[in-house]
């Protein structure tokens, strides 16, 4: 039995009865699943083509009839029983951005923070009656290896393996520290994980460190969403609880015991093996994966305790892996400005280009860095939930049955993720709706829905028939209720385009003020890289026809998509990029947006379409 | 009421009812208490003088009706009454050696690796919203003090610390690293505990760094004597038992623990207040402490894992003090020279001496170092349990009731320690009155206890009654029945001879072998230090006597009590000290005896008198 995933093409044997989700990891093809593969998050949608296992409880919880009808499945559940084509869609492929993806000229020379060394030590004898260390070290320092620093655990390790073979070796050095000795050559991978903790969900890519492949990843929600949806209230929960930070750094810690444990089970190794760890986050989740208080994070003027980047033993913060594994903690820049936009620079090395570059990743918050290798300024702009479907009426996260991209003519035309009938927006959907009502004159620039007869005379009487209320309770509905599932409409309110004003114009006034303060206008920006879901998932003619971003009439965008995870894999794989992260501390500048007298003013007009 | 402490001349107010120990540690006065005070080690012997409460039931245990009657105490046990004049004898004294003293010229300055350092930070603002721990750097490098190193532990301490006290704190660095942040300017004594793991006894000596006092002292038998009396077999129990190590080690890590609330309790402070740990010991114990296999300490050719300085913190061994304090186990020279050795080289100084010295330690091994800053060469000999009264028909450890001192002139005179009857002899009573029964001719030049015909002959008839037996089972009454505690004699027996004669066998040569390699005779060497209990208490002409030592005509001999110890607090209170002890390692020479092709012939020799 052959099976082939598309759009990539990889094509797997089967033996039968294998998930599909078992077959695809095999195939080295990435498919989403935030819950692990126990069918519990719906996140694993595929399309198939071919004999496979009947529909499941799971299956029906998470996909409408008309879903399961055009054959769309959960990779998790399916199994396949014949040759199968599966296609898997955009929405379930993890958002795995390739270093040298996304027109980003960024290089990587490979150079690992763990190395290998064989040697063969001769045996010590009564007229040299070297200690162990010693003879070690005499081979190691004829070799020019530097210094040789064994932790506690290797001092233990060493008689044994020194007498089991021979006198024949290996030992495994992290930075420069040797943490295991074994005996014999050993030729096993050299194993790192690049964590990236969002505020919802949290990835980990296991890497083999001298291919810089990718061998295995896997993701979990960030169990901390249990204490509080976003930052700040995750910030209250620490300090409104006793014990608040340590219940909240204790969670997000076991989670990434369980995923060192999923993605080095995936390839057949122990968690044991995995000896260089990264990890990258907004500053609040790095303050939490260390057990620090983000308290001050949360009160002007918003200092976090530490932006340098931390050196740790994995043992330090109790995570499950190697006691004695390097953990590397991203630099953060501010408070607001974390070691996740830090991965975002090092990913798109806007530091080091020549011409004029903007780096936006929008979740929740919005940070953006605008410059080049002469200069470069960052600052975060409080967006709010909206773009991840947050207070909108009719908003939902980017899954299964939601509206992702809108065109009108004189009609409204929407795609849903997923196939099926529309459940509700998000937010690349909303952006869209929004920019092409505003095109059609549905919306007024102010913002405001426009009465029907108006929408009429302009030519558009299908749009017109499809508004309702009045002023502030006025709304358009986007899908029809015999369109939407279960018989409901999606609608766009007169609240929810005030809440994507306020959005859009933080990020747009955090752009402009950025502009200002480089001294540049939107021309002189040759790049724009889009980060994150969201960014991925935008159209960028929408994001200028509401006025998100300024219209940059000669730049390229660039959708960049996981830039974080891709920083944090990248700092992995080479002491290099480690440094520069360290030194583009140094290089950038930090504008606290609240602290410009002009962002008031800015945010008002901004906030206008 | 007044107690007055002799011969130290130390007075101390009493209010009644407090104990004597309680006392005498009020007053700074160090007696013995292997056991903690709780009356089962009776270690802790005074002499009283005046009204005290009633002899207990541990008293009667320990002290013979005689030694009662003549005002023998345990000083945990008797309470003040009134006002007392209390002798405390040399056997219950801390074998305490003041880095001075001994002769030694071996300046200290005092240089520790713990510093204090009180910062006025400014607080951060929208316009210059710093990083806690940037802010703290600011100053930290305008004050020249080198690099800023947090422990995530103080990293986790700033934030809070920083607003609590309007931006004063005060840092608390060890070597290299801030381990302790704490809100407003701290003068609370820096301190470090100096250990001593012996083989049978744990001290802990815990010390002002800034000034070099030593604030309080607690000891322990050490725990592992219950897995074997000496090195080898607790050697065999690490191999033969399943968490051999780990049982050892958890053993004495608990040990020091204990000592670490003693020596802090005494003084009212917190063990999480010692942030500087050393400690020594001979090889195989630092090894256990370490948790890294003695296994093949035990094998020919007798290599140790381990003989660099390591540095820990004291969460890596479960040590329960401040888990970021820094241990600093002193490096040891080879598998039976150990860390004890090193800290004997460093408080005689013999390394940075111009003149040839000899340092020799004596317990069941035999250390010694001989040589000068040209040339420095160390062995180790295996002399046995001989000189700790093991394997002596009527030996046993310097306690109440060992014959300690012997001179002979038609009769034999003794001394027992604690007066009273005496139930046994110890070390130092055995060299000497081998010594004089060799001097008037009752033992010949080759070991053997002559007829009693021959000893009345030569003019000594009482000596002459004092023989019994007949060739290897011929033995001499030290003490008679009637002068014998519980109405037995203190026999010395021709297998105690011949054990002796092992013993001291095995040190002579290896000054001897010592003495040939490095090219220079018993009159070139112009100080001998003896080092140990045992060093201690024997008589210097006895020990030439015997042939233990040869007779250095042109040498001062000088006691130095417990100089590992010495060499644990010079460590912990200057880094130079630190330094030099590992600069000894290069500097030391290590002769390995068992592989001197010259070593049976010369121990044949000098096993005879």
């Amino acid at each position: 039995m052959q099976v082939i995933f598309q759009p990539m093409g990889v094509a797997c044997a089967a033996d039968g009865g294998e998930s599909i989700l078992a077959l695809a990891e095999r195939a080295g093809v990435a498919i989403e699943r935030v819950c692990g593969g126990r069918g519990t998050c719906g996140k694993c949608l595929v399309r198939v083509s071919g004999e496979v296992s009947e529909v499941t409880e799971a299956e029906r919880h998470f996909l409408s009839p008309q879903a399961l009808a055009d054959g769309y499945r959960l990779a998790c559940q399916a199994r396949a029983l014949a040759d199968l084509e599966i296609v898997v869609p955009d929405v379930s492929r993890v958002a795995e951005v390739s270093i040298l993806t996304g027109g980003v000229a960024n290089d990587l020379t490979l150079d690992p923070w763990v190395s290998r060394h064989t040697l063969s030590v001769p045996p010590a004898t009564l007229d040299d009656p070297v200690a162990d260390w010693e003879a070690v070290r005499r081979l190691w320092e004829q070799e020019g290896l530097g210094a040789l620093r064994p932790t506690l655990r290797a001092m233990r390790e060493l008689p044994a393996a020194l007498r089991a073979n021979g006198g024949q070796i290996t030992l495994l050095q992290v930075d420069d520290e040797v943490v295991r000795v074994e005996p014999g050559e050993r030729v096993d991978p050299l194993l790192g994980i690049a964590y990236d903790i969002g505020t919802t969900t949290v990835v980990g890519y296991l890497m083999d460190l001298e291919t810089g492949q990718e061998l295995s990843v896997a993701s979990e929600l960030n169990p901390q969403t249990r204490y509080g949806d976003d930052v700040v209230s995750r910030i209250q929960h620490a300090d409104e609880h006793p014990q608040g930070i340590e219940t909240l750094q204790r969670a997000i810690v076991e989670t990434l015991g369980r995923i060192l444990i999923d993605t080095t089970a995936q390839i057949q190794v122990q968690p044991d093996d995995v000896l260089a760890i990264t990890v990258v986050g907004n500053t609040t989740m790095q303050h939490l994966l260390l057990g620090i208080s983000p308290t001050y994070l949360a009160q002007s003027p918003y200092v976090p305790a530490v932006t340098r980047a931390v050196n740790l033993k994995a043992a330090e913060i109790g995570l499950e892996a190697h006691p004695d594994a390097h953990v590397w903690v991203m630099p953060s820049i501010a408070g607001w400005v974390g070691g996740d936009t830090v991965g975002l620079l090092l990913a798109t090395g806007i530091y080091e280009q020549d011409e004029v570059a903007l780096a936006i990743d929008i979740g929740t918050n919005g940070e953006m860095a605008l410059g080049s290798r002469q200069r470069l300024i960052t600052c975060s702009a409080a967006a709010g939930p909206a773009f991840e479907g947050a207070h909108i009426s009719c908003g939902m996260r980017a899954a299964q049955g939601a509206i992702d991209t809108v065109e009108i003519d004189h009609k409204v035309h929407w795609t849903a993720i997923g196939g099926g009938m529309p459940r509700g927006i998000c937010g690349s959907g909303l952006v869209d709706v929004i920019g092409e009502l505003l095109r059609v004159g549905v919306i007024d620039p102010r913002g405001k829905l426009v009465e029907p007869g108006v929408v009429e005379t302009a030519g558009y009487p299908a749009l017109a028939a499809q508004i309702e209320g009045e002023n502030r309770h006025r709304s358009f509905a986007v899908v029809s209720p015999d369109e939407g599932a279960e018989g409901r409409p999606v609608l766009l309110t007169q609240r929810d385009i005030r809440e994507l004003q306020l959005a859009k114009g933080a990020i747009r006034s955090g752009i402009e003020i950025l502009m200002r303060e480089l001294g540049v206008g939107a021309d002189d920006v040759r790049r724009v890289y889009l980060a994150g879901a969201f960014g991925n998932y935008v159209r960028p003619e929408s994001a200028v026809a509401i006025g998100m971003v300024p219209h940059f009439r000669r730049a390229e965008m660039l959708a960049v998509g996981n830039a974080a995870g891709s920083g944090a894999k990248m700092a992995l794989l080479s002491r290099t990029a480690r440094a520069r992260a360290i030194e583009l501390l140094v290089q950038v500048e930090y504008l606290e947006l609240s602290g410009r007298p002009d962002f008031q003013e800015q945010f008002a007009e901004a906030m206008l379409f």
